[in-house]
């Protein structure tokens, strides 16, 4: 299977898009603002392996130093800024490049070791601790820092440490007496390995990869215990000590150990890693579990914030004051590497329908539109305790460059595709749409595929396939699963989507090299699984879901928690130009009329009961006009902070 | 202010009511099925202070030994036993109390210190950890059996040696520099200790109590630091260990001691200790936030298994499979006792609407109609993991008991008197209705009020007073919050209620000793406040609310979590005979009729989304009839466990 940061140079992007847009923000802003936060908290230095002041500081979130992350956030941003470097040059992004792949060879020990935090502050601990200090997870983002650095420099410079440190891994690691039996506590280089053995075909790294995998929640693995469990007696840890994450001892579900990954029937645990873990082994069951009983309605995915993962089935609260709300940017990102994997072994619009809807939504909204702000927590309502606001920076700053690096590579996620240099033949599977080129080269051939559309806000797409006459091209179109109706023109006759995609074939499209789709988009109403408890209504439009925000509607003071909504209302909808919106894209708004008004406040006289009412209880007059705009568009423009996506309905 | 284990003896139940056929099946069976309990897991011979094999057993609940509650068990019964024994002897019963306290008195060391485990078993640990090890708790209730036991008995023989265990608590605890400034981690002593002041006037033990209420959550109480910081770092205790019950380090909260309790603005942490600790301070702040923000519908509370205790606001969860629902049987105990006491400082119904809802509904459902299976967790809604199921016995038995001692003193519940002898004068305060008795001397004469009834199946109660022409006699009689209208007879001019009670002067019932007051008792939609996120209505009727289960409705196979009921139908009574209900009591059941239907699966195609669809999303044809037990009632007939008191609302 081709890996997206592998393909994404295939893909330019053309006329603005959202898309395009959103990685112009990054290219002229994002990667140099991080840059310079690299610069200013220490980070970009750290692999001089110098003493930091902030080394000393009191962990936020024991047993786990704050500074530990610090070599993902240096390889995250290197492989974020190699992938845009491929597409044009930027002398100053460069420089950085170079001086920190400098930086890392010279951090490396002789034995291969690579490890900031277990170089300078605490030298003899060494994979004495795999559950919970993220050294392998370091290690695995080292090595995508390294395949996007070769893809793009052309040289070894920064491969040839990193696979000195795996070439170590691989000894240190496996299943012999003589090696260790672990595996990280948060997944991330089981992916790495496997595209590095994608690239290299390296036995060792699939092997490693697969021991890994294989070997996670082994009951007996080491001296016919858990891993984990002989590793924290050797540390000395006691039986009932234990990180504020684990909700009790030996929670290995956190870090989905529980028990080995084939066994396991639900989802559990850290999101993140469990997405990680998951894109590389591109497990169906537990996305089945996720989508359907444990996912937002924006795609974010954790309702625990204790274990920054997923609550029981359909435990779904919209904020902090419900019960809580996760749904962390890395996790949406998570899903969406997941969900391409899984698009690759099989075609299924489902797959694809999620992929996008967590971009436009539970990943987009983790950045400003200034490109300078984030998110690292996307809750579905604000409250007091939480409003509606990014940050520009975190002690944990694993979301931020992971925005920034899924933008890099972006283009490999909207078409995927098949060559067959013999037959002559070539085979794209069309995901998502924006305005974009696809550049395959089949033997001395190029094909071409252009799209050209301003999704997400309107919903034609107009094709031209550049099509040698030797080159048998098919396409497949993904209908999305949300759409009531479509059309492609020139007729396609007996057009009838399988699994969600429309199958073009080369005879058509040599008589329609220029062609569009239509699928309208039309505000629509939705609601989660009705076991979720919400009896709560959104606003959707296309892959876009809405929320609305106090700057539309300023006279709300309790973050829309007594709105109520009547479904049945009409709703229009208002494009909001650049100028007067301030969040950097033209975009449609949605306005609900006369279907909003507040419920009325109990007086509490026979609590714990409110006595049955046929009536509804709401307060007139009502609200007008309610004013919806895109969820990922949030707190761009001042305001309070209140924001909500889901609205309770109208009974 | 009169306690209700002290007045209870005024009270005679007289012709079959609710009440008295409770309390028949705890005298003639449930008493000696405990007493037989005790017997066979070694808790009745346990103050012999021999070593019990289970003394080794490794603790269900880290670091609370099993057996640590085994005083107060033997307590407690002693105490119900006491209460019973007042009403009619029983040789049997009287035996175990007199084999119990020479047991006791056996056990006390010379110092006066008095406790099995920290005898027998860590006697070198003796207060080392309030927090978490139950003495004091223990204590308070060897002083509440005591009390108990004195008022029976007439003598000293258990009073003789808590006593002088008191002393050596007044000697260990206080504010010098010398004492410890601890106090208990499970309050329960201070209410006992205020019951000791009451009879007894010994200043030291109310001082002892306000030291112990006062202290609690002092941050620098102990060293400069809070004291349950400086006891854990005295054992050894690491910054990260902690029980399963604390969701983080420190969770003082678990134990109401996070802060001063005066400052403490949110009811937090377990829910027991929450009443036993409010019951001696009788605060009224948390009252309000639990009954209007964190009780659910049958006056259960706790939310949160882990800490057995309180959610966030308005998170109240039917059962397990939906986010959790604890509702503990001793919880509800401790409300009553609670709502007691507030009765006491200000008569409002709306205490005793809370009281009456709790007994008839979170505390009756913890018994079998047999009297011999119990509950500790009373969810609303069973699911596969926790049917709706009784238990013989717990490892952890603080419930069975208490609700024998309950029923031992209900009698001082209903309702509530001053005299004053020099005026000839009485007032009472009726609280509940059943069918008793209640005798006050004045001076040298008896006011007798008698009450008759087959509340709370019917809602007509007659009275008869019996007052000496001398003695003013003052009446008010409560009007139920839910009740809808209400008629009393001969007509009582401009009857009104002021706070929930009508007042009958002196004058009036001198006209009327004989009267009656109607409650029209008709069945009701109720629901829980809407930030609950429970879109549901449930039935009730007077005090009674109801539940569904699987005997009644047989079909029944998911929990009735699919059930939809339209709150708008109609609803009959059914009169259920004790020969065709089994469960040891004529009542009244419901029926809804043509009212419910089933939640049609969705697909789950475009998960998370479900679409919004303006038809209701229903299985046609529904049910015709959908049958009601009182929640209390449930689990007496077999069945397969199946049970829900909300449902959801049919849109």
């Amino acid at each position: 299977m081709a890996y997206p940061q592998t393909t994404f140079p295939h893909t330019h992007f053309s006329s603005p898009s959202f898309i395009s847009r959103r990685r112009d923000v990054v290219y002229s802003t994002t990667l140099l603002y991080q840059l310079n936060v690299l610069k200013s908290t220490g980070r970009y230095d750290a692999f001089k392996l110098k003493w930091h002041p902030s080394y000393h500081d009191k962990p936020d979130v024991w047993p786990v130093p704050n500074h530990l992350f610090w070599d993902s956030d240096v390889a995250k941003w290197i492989e974020g800024a190699c992938y845009f470097l491929q597409r044009e040059e930027n002398p100053h992004i460069d420089v950085a490049v170079r001086e920190l792949v400098a930086m890392i060879r010279s951090a490396q020990q002789t034995d291969g070791y690579l490890n900031i935090h277990f170089t300078v502050v605490e030298p003899s601990k060494r994979f004495t601790n795999l559950r919970d200090l993220h050294e392998l997870y370091n290690a695995g983002h080292l090595i995508e820092a390294a395949l996007a650095h070769s893809q793009c420099y052309g040289d070894d410079s920064l491969m040839e440490p990193i696979l000195k440190y795996v070439d170590l891994l691989c000894l240190t690691f496996g299943p012999t007496p003589e090696q260790k039996h672990g595996y990280p506590g948060h997944p991330e280089i089981e992916l790495a390995l496997l595209r590095l053995y994608a690239k290299n075909k390296n036995p060792k790294h699939l092997a490693l990869a697969e021991y890994f995998i294989a070997e996670r929640g082994n009951p007996t693995g080491q001296d016919g215990r858990h891993y984990y469990d002989v590793e924290a007696e050797a540390r000395g840890d006691r039986e009932h000590e234990r990180p504020v994450y684990y909700p009790k001892s030996r929670s290995y579900c956190y870090q989905q150990a529980h028990e080995p990954i084939v066994e396991q029937q639900t989802i559990e645990g850290h999101a993140v890693r469990a997405m990680y873990l998951l894109t590389a082994v591109a497990d169906l069951r537990l996305w089945k579990n996720m989508t359907e009983k444990k996912m937002y309605l924006t795609g974010g995915i954790g309702a625990q914030k204790q274990w920054e993962g997923f609550g029981i089935d359909y435990f779904l609260p919209s904020g902090t004051d419900e019960g809580g709300c996760y749904a962390e940017t890395c996790a949406a990102i998570g899903v969406m590497m997941l969900a391409e994997r899984l698009l690759q072994l099989d075609l299924d619009g489902k797959y694809a329908d999620i992929m996008e809807l967590c971009f436009y939504n539970a990943v987009m909204t983790g950045m400003a539109s200034n490109g300078k702000q984030f998110t690292y927590i996307n809750q579905l309502a604000s409250s007091d305790s939480d409003l509606s606001r990014r940050a520009e920076w975190f002690t944990c700053a694993c979301c931020p460059p992971n925005v920034t690096r899924l933008l890099g590579y972006i283009g490999g996620y909207l078409w995927s595709f098949r060559t067959d240099e013999n037959e002559k033949s070539a085979a794209v599977d069309i995901h998502m749409y924006s305005s974009a080129t696809l550049s395959i080269p089949v033997g001395d051939s190029v094909v071409e595929i252009e799209q050209s559309s301003n999704w997400p806000w309107e919903g034609k797409i107009e094709f031209a396939i550049r099509n040698p006459a030797e080159v048998a091209t098919t396409i497949k179109l993904r209908i999305p699963g949300w759409a009531a109706t479509w059309q492609i023109s020139p007729d396609l006759p007996n057009a009838q989507p399988d699994k969600g995609y429309i199958s073009l074939p080369p005879d058509w499209l040599n008589a329609h090299p220029n062609f569009h789709l239509e699928i309208p988009l039309l505000p629509r109403f939705i609601s989660p699984h009705p076991y979720t408890n919400q009896n709560i209504v959104a606003l959707a439009r296309g892959p876009i879901v809405y929320c609305v925000e106090d700057v539309d509607n300023p006279w709300v003071d309790d973050h829309f928690k007594n709105l109520l909504l009547d479904p049945s209302c009409s709703v229009t909808e208002r494009t909001m130009s650049t100028s007067t919106s301030e969040v950097g894209e033209s975009y449609i708004g949605l306005t609900a009329h006369n279907a909003a008004s507040h419920l009325l406040g109990d007086s509490g006289q026979l609590a714990p009961h409110v006595p049955f009412n046929s009536s509804p209880r709401v307060q007139q007059p009502g609200i007008e006009q309610l004013y919806f705009i895109p969820y990922a568009l949030r707190d761009n423009r001042g305001g309070k902070g209140h924001m909500r996506v889901g609205i309770r309905r109208k009974q």
